[in-house]
């Protein structure tokens, strides 16, 4: 089934302590009957940032657009469009965009 | 860990049968560690297409670029960059490239 585009997801702030500037939109999960992985797209306002945390489950992304920053147990690398992470779980991490530039990325997740 | 940009990751034909013109690279799966699900991104090249097929596990779908058409179960659906598509399991469906542009799209998979 064609979900649509992506833009017609409602994007909901991130609240998390520690998220600046984050919205999310979740694409395909639980409500299409998404049965083992949930696909996100996030959008990292200029300057903002995710948390700095970590988590018992993995990520896979893709980054969409902008420039920014990933930041795994104090490393810190570049980010651009089509630039492809993985973090494994338990792994201490942080998406940030450029100060002047946002950044868009899938996020996709297990489902439990 | 930052795996790279996607263009950089070898593209591998598909040789399976009633593909045409795909190629598929595997951004994250096994030798990353990925434990539960694999991130693919296909190019399909114009007037190709992957198999009419159905199997028992999911798709998520992000197009990135490119225009095409999405076929389940005899519908029709028009693709372009940022839509989204999701496959059930066991559902016959296709991914068609338009006649004069190529598609690129993400396709995630249960790892097992």
């Amino acid at each position: 089934m064609k979900i649509g585009a992506v833009d017609q997801v409602e994007a909901v702030p991130v609240e998390m302590d520690g998220a600046s500037g984050v919205t999310m939109r979740v694409v395909i999960g639980e409500p299409q009957g998404a049965p083992n992985f949930v696909m996100r797209v996030f959008d990292v306002a200029p300057g903002g940032h995710s948390p700095h945390h970590s988590h018992g489950f993995e990520h896979e992304v893709f980054v969409l657009s902008g420039r920014g920053t990933f930041v795994e147990q104090g490393r810190e690398e570049t980010l651009a469009a089509g630039d492809v992470v993985f973090v494994p779980p338990d792994v201490v991490h942080q998406f940030r965009a450029a100060a002047d530039e946002g950044l868009r990325f899938i996020c996709v997740v297990p489902r439990a």
